[in-house]
């Protein structure tokens, strides 16, 4: 039985009417709307040789016993950021129930190893900040012990969310058990960015999730009154600030698919009447090339110490967050690439920017690989986030394809 | 007798005890402090011959009668603003003062002209956000209409704060007819700048104050995820704005005292995590041609057309507030020069890039000069706001030199 790429898109449409309101998709994780999500797709799976269960993170789990307890997991998440799309997440969940119900069929039940979906908890971070919670508890990378205090716009802890999920969060770093026979993992997704539509092609081979700098930069000058102090006279720490905020575009050119971004940058005293004494800025550096990365952030960290110099003002950095590069398995990838070709003839490779729960799997050493799919404006976590349907249709094709050459894969290894 | 200039400077720290506290001056226009140095400032004139009186807009006003009704008024303000400094106004008061005392004594009580001595209500404007408040009441020029409704940030209006110190918010354009027989007007003040100081000099004529625009200027790009985004694919606001933060320099240094400055910007969404969408920030520009003011303001018009397009972004402009350059009074230029010189051997001659109560006295077409002395550090608006005390002597020294002068100008007219 092939797969039916048009009952993804019938369920994806179902899930967004479920789950939406008139500003996209709501399913935030460990709210009710998410909860209702789940329990949707658990009505999904009736009629399947499957069994179903929750890890001691809140992954959901279903699991189609194989010959083998080596297992191939297809996964995604369901849950959304607030006013999100109908895709992010849940497209790859649904194409891996198709693909899970075809080996069904097409095994009689019993596949050569083991397939299993994975549904993860929280990959969006949408509610406490905290992104890839599930996959980190999966693969032992969580840090709980930072994350325990953080509590939601209203007030309510992690702590306290969790534990309405019946999770309890002592006991997260149990979901490290669910590694076991794990022997490889594939997630679709869409690109979210403008790549794919710009070169017109439907698919691309993820390479890895490019590492990430994360800093904040502050420049300090000195206040002054903007009418009494004259140009040669003044320390503007935004000038500082703004030379640096367009040098980094000249860092991250230096290199194929690196970027670098300064998303936030604050002035003090920020009045008309002052030339600014204090700019406080971000900057975010990725690419997927560890050399890459670290020549990206002592030349940024260099430009800002020149400009300081220069414009008389000082800069201190300040470590936000960081997260190596993550290559995905160059078999898996060999695999996919053939997937592509086979359904799209043409097969582009890219490093995705966004993190992303395979990240997480890879981390744990389990061979992994990403498929993307085209994003209409490169825009996400929106309710305008789109992908045409004959798109969504050659992707869930495609991935079926990699699964099935993924099981061929682990047969021989 | 001549004046003498240690008075003024004990005057001076005698107020700033009465009304100062740990962070600085406090006598901000309309409060019980303000109101409390304006009580010790009439103690200050016992055994003058003078009146005093406020007038309709609660400017306060000491006449020491002449032979002639024709009026020379010398002045400046006592309020300061929130954690101010103990000479920005009350120097120039004093000052005032202390000429007016000498004047007295030396025409035995009854000069050719009439001098008098007006304190300002509400220079400052830090209240309520309305500088030049009662000067610009005497000109003519004040805007009631639009300022009615202005609050502090405890909500009180501006006419409730009128009316608790017998001002009649509707009455205040009755100021004007304190105008009549005033035909000169001089005020002392600090630089509040670093030019004096750094030239090594004491005192410095002014030409008159700068014209001012002031603009918001805001630049649309497109949000678009930090990650997967290609660097070539972006709209970011935040270069689009940099550039202009950083050309506003280029288009000021053409001009020997012009000034732009770009006090504040803010980033939308402003997360670490997104190519910045939309981009706010503010422009002042400042010369005493207005034909420099006008070529500037036209030439970050086109920069930031320029940027916007360049970097896919649009922009626009709103305007916020400008005054045109006011032109200080040749003859009194030329008194003031010979003033300065014969105290300090060495006169420089600068336009004032703050405004000051000179100004909307101008405007009103009175022949108007004023004269600044050094500030350390260029420092004004702080507790820390300072100047040597032998130059606060020179300033008393050369001021009453001016008013002299001016008198006889006055004579011959």
């Amino acid at each position: 039985m092939p797969v039916d790429p048009n009952r993804v898109i019938a369920n994806l449409r179902e899930l967004a009417t479920l789950t939406s309101d008139a500003n996209g998709a709501q399913r935030i994780a460990f709210t009710p709307t998410w909860l209702k999500a789940r329990d949707w797709f658990a009505t999904k799976l009736r009629g399947l040789p499957v069994t179903r269960h929750l890890d001691a993170a809140g992954n959901a789990w279903v699991t189609l016993p194989g010959a083998s307890p080596k297992s191939l997991v297809l996964g995604s998440h369901l849950d959304s950021v607030p006013n999100g799309g109908w895709l992010d997440g849940a497209l790859g969940v649904m194409a891996a129930l198709e693909v899970l119900t075809a080996f069904a069929h097409d095994f009689n039940g019993r596949p050569p190893i083991t397939i299993r979906l994975v549904d993860w908890a929280d990959e969006e971070g949408a509610r406490f900040g905290r992104s890839l919670f599930g996959s980190s508890a999966f693969a032992g990378t969580h840090s709980i012990d930072a994350d325990r205090v953080r509590t939601d716009r209203d007030g309510i802890t992690l702590d306290a969310a969790l534990a309405h999920c019946k999770i309890n969060i002592d006991r997260i770093g149990d979901a490290t058990a669910e590694q076991k026979d794990v022997a490889a993992y594939l997630e679709l997704h869409i690109e979210q960015g403008p790549i794919l539509e710009r070169l017109g092609l439907p698919l691309a081979v993820v390479l890895g999730t490019k590492g990430v700098e994360r800093h904040a930069v502050t420049f300090h000058g000195q206040e002054a009154h903007s009418g009494s102090t004259p140009m040669a006279d003044r320390h503007d720490a935004l000038a500082a600030a703004a030379r640096l905020a367009l040098e980094i575009r000249t860092i991250a050119s230096r290199h194929t698919d690196a970027v670098c971004t300064m998303g936030s940058l604050k002035t003090f005293p920020g009045i008309v009447t002052a030339v600014v004494g204090r700019c406080e800025c971000t900057l975010d550096q990725r690419d997927l090339s560890p050399d890459i990365l670290a020549t990206m952030y002592r030349e940024a960290q260099e430009a800002s110490r020149r400009f300081a110099s220069e414009e008389r003002c000082t800069v201190e950095w300040s470590h936000t967050w960081s997260i190596e590069p993550i290559p995905f398995h160059p078999d898996l990838i060999a695999l996919c690439r053939e997937a592509v070709i086979d359904v799209a003839e043409e097969a582009i490779s890219l490093p995705s920017g966004p993190l992303h729960d395979a990240a997480e799997v890879a981390r744990a050493g389990i061979p992994t690989v990403m498929m993307f799919v085209q994003s209409l404006r490169g825009i996400s976590h929106n309710k305008i986030e789109d992908t045409r349907e004959k798109h969504l249709r050659l992707a869930v094709t495609a991935y079926e394809r990699l699964a099935l050459k993924t099981v061929h894969w682990l047969e021989s290894h």
